[in-house]
């Protein structure tokens, strides 16, 4: 078999069988093949695409190219969660406590982020004390006793995924929907997922910006569990907005705590709960969306969830006081308030430009080696459809340092629009994909 | 600047300006663009193509490169002659002692062949102690002594393309039209031809393997040339059978010596002077193809095409003799008769067949480092539309050893077949394109 027929075939809109697509992987990963014939043929999967059969067979390939997490030990069944990614997107810090509440194991890995704000790994470190790293009989037992763990990726799982992700971003070959299908699922399935709950965001914070292109993704997704035996099901969300008023670490954590406790904001708490409650179903807790809704209400209702969430904290070193006390998690020296110029109702927030500031401020990075600093970021105090006067503030801003506000205010500049009259309902939720 | 920006504005079908793409050629023969961004582009711009103007910035932006051979101490206009090749093409034999006869000044830098059969500079080795190999000074002396030289390449020409071809031959991005015309065109240029003549091959024996995709090759040819203000014209001419008899290289050369000496095979005679014609209009000497096409028949029939091919190999230390007396070229030890088994009229004589015969018996190399054998390969006596009788011979096989010859007769099982009744004529040449 020639790397170069491979090439080829796809190019000329063929169907590479699942032993072309091992060896591809396989030459890849070991170094075989090189850089410049897998940057060729990621391009020709970028016009011509690839089947579900294909896309299936990358991801499995992917999968096993490296260790993968065995969690048949545990009991149930292990549903995993992933967003494709945005601003002010904390849901993460809210479903795992609270669906490992209701019974579900959850033995999450999670990342860093870049972007425009941390991971979910960074925003837990705003407890004090708070350890990501762990081994992997502590990560273990502790799902085992407690029934949450969330730390940092650790081990070599998809070193394939890991170095074509490398590649297609400085070939632009990002933009491959099987690509970008397969690499999302098969860490998840390394991971050791029997089940998958995708977010796929879509709007101009995120990184698919229309609904076309996220169902595209979503369907690929969805086939890719099918085909490989793990249920997927797949809620398409907006994010044209941020997603609730929090964006940065430490305020996102304690948004995520008022949503725990059944203050959070309108929109986080309905998607978290659609989102729960399809990963009850998926675990096989209850018999529908409805019963899990129900049952994940009473949980916050009853405390039991932010509990879950001081538990976990506690679990892994961290300060589980700041979960009952807020003002513990790390504090911005600074604040200074955007006002709206006239009065009418606000029609648009940018959240690419809300996340853009909110890196400025220092709560996000672009390169991996930047440091990113816990305690900045941006509180909105109005969403879109409500109402302003003028003068009214509609967003905080938090910073430690004089010339960053400044750089933020200026990011920010046109990213609130008032309108005359109130503009149409926006939609939160607009598919589910299963 | 970002490679990766220009490769993704390709990808999405834009057209990139000249300091674009002269970044990106600078960036890849320097070596900081690397392989696999380069390769990704490649396949772009094999999904979306260039534009007349990107093609033309490409070929001047890989010609200047490297070194440049400036001809502007030579009279007159520098004309190139460029065959994209095909099995039994000994047309440059022919037409550069030809044109020189004429006037046209030949300072010609030939390739060593890749393939069917010998380059032209192999060819021309089978006179004894022809020396390709002079310095640039001998080089254009010869030219401006004789009117003509032909030697191998030398000096760091166009390392772009020399860089870029060998990564699309592993990338499966050599069939894009545009690639492959900047190639061409940029060597040419290069060399310092200030009018080209290409002889654009299309059939079973050459690269194009039908006359539109030859017509859109040629096209894009013609189309750099008078964007870079060099007149270029095309021929499309026919390689479904062999030009010619005669495949192998010193049965090649015995044909071209006939052939300038006005006893050459139809169709060989045909395009020579067909190219050798359209090579006078082009270097100013006649008015037209007609005057030209007399011109060249004059010097054929006086014997003075012949006397120039016998003082080039003179000047360049072969021996001359051998240019009147065939008998001293290489000869092969062993010879087979190929009958036809049944009577009727040959309906197809498959290019592609002997060419890869002839390979079999040691005329042609498949890698850069294989030896070829000067004296074997294949004559044929009849070509497309001759009357067969059962048992009449149809070619001659000319081998140095016996398990060769025996390999040789396998590859052309199927090569000749013959109908009941006579085939429709065969076109020699389809277009001329400028």
């Amino acid at each position: 078999m020639r790397m170069v027929d491979l090439i080829a075939k796809k190019r000329d809109g063929g169907e590479l069988s699942t032993a072309e697509i091992q060896f591809l992987v396989n030459g890849y990963t070991d170094g075989s093949i090189p850089d410049y014939q897998m940057s060729a043929w990621a391009m020709a999967v970028f016009f011509r695409g690839m089947t579900a059969r294909e896309t299936a067979d990358l991801t499995m390939a992917m999968a096993g190219s490296g260790e993968q997490l065995d969690l048949s030990g545990l009991p149930g069944v292990k549903v995993d969660k992933h967003s494709t990614g945005g601003v002010g997107d904390k849901t993460t810090l809210v479903v795992a406590p609270l669906v490992a509440a209701a019974g579900i194991p959850v033995a999450k890995m999670s990342g860093r982020g870049l972007g425009y704000s941390g991971g979910t790994i960074d925003k837990l470190e705003s407890f004090q004390g708070f350890q990501v790293e762990r081994s992997r009989e502590q990560f273990m037992q502790q799902v085992r006793e407690l029934g949450v763990a969330v730390i940092g990726q650790s081990g070599n799982l998809t070193p394939a995924d890991k170095k074509l992700y490398a590649l297609r971003d400085v070939t632009a070959t990002v933009e491959a929907i099987p690509l970008i299908a397969s690499s999302i699922m098969s860490k998840k399935i390394a991971a050791g997922a029997d089940a998958i709950l995708l977010d796929v965001k879509v709007g101009k914070g995120a990184f698919m910006k229309n609904l076309e292109e996220a169902e595209r993704l979503a369907r690929a997704m969805v086939d890719i569990g099918k085909q490989v035996g793990r249920k997927t099901v797949a809620v398409i969300s907006d994010m044209n907005q941020p997603l609730g008023f929090a964006v940065g670490n430490s305020l996102e954590v304690q948004e995520a705590i008022h949503t725990l406790a059944g203050k959070g904001p309108a929109d986080l708490t309905r998607l978290v709960l659609e989102i729960g409650a399809r990963m009850l179903v998926l675990g096989e807790l209850v018999p529908d969306v409805e019963a899990g809704r129900a049952r994940l209400e009473e949980l916050i209702a009853s405390g039991k969830a932010v509990d879950k969430l001081a538990a976990m904290v506690e679990a892994q070193g961290g300060d589980r006081q700041a979960v009952y006390d807020p003002g513990r998690l790390p504090q911005a020296r600074l604040s200074h308030p955007l006002t709206a110029s006239t009065a009418g109702f606000l029609s648009e927030i940018d959240a690419e430009a809300v996340g853009r500031a909110s890196v400025v401020l220092g709560a996000g990075r672009m390169t991996k080696e930047m440091p990113i600093d816990l305690a900045v970021g941006i509180v909105l105090h109005k969403k879109q459809g409500d109402a302003v006067q003028a003068g009214e503030t509609v967003a905080t801003l938090y910073a430690n340092q004089e010339a960053a506000l400044q750089a933020a205010l200026q990011e920010l500049e046109g990213a609130f629009s008032v309108a005359s009259h109130q503009p149409e309902p926006t939609t939160l939720i607009y598919r589910i994909v299963e």
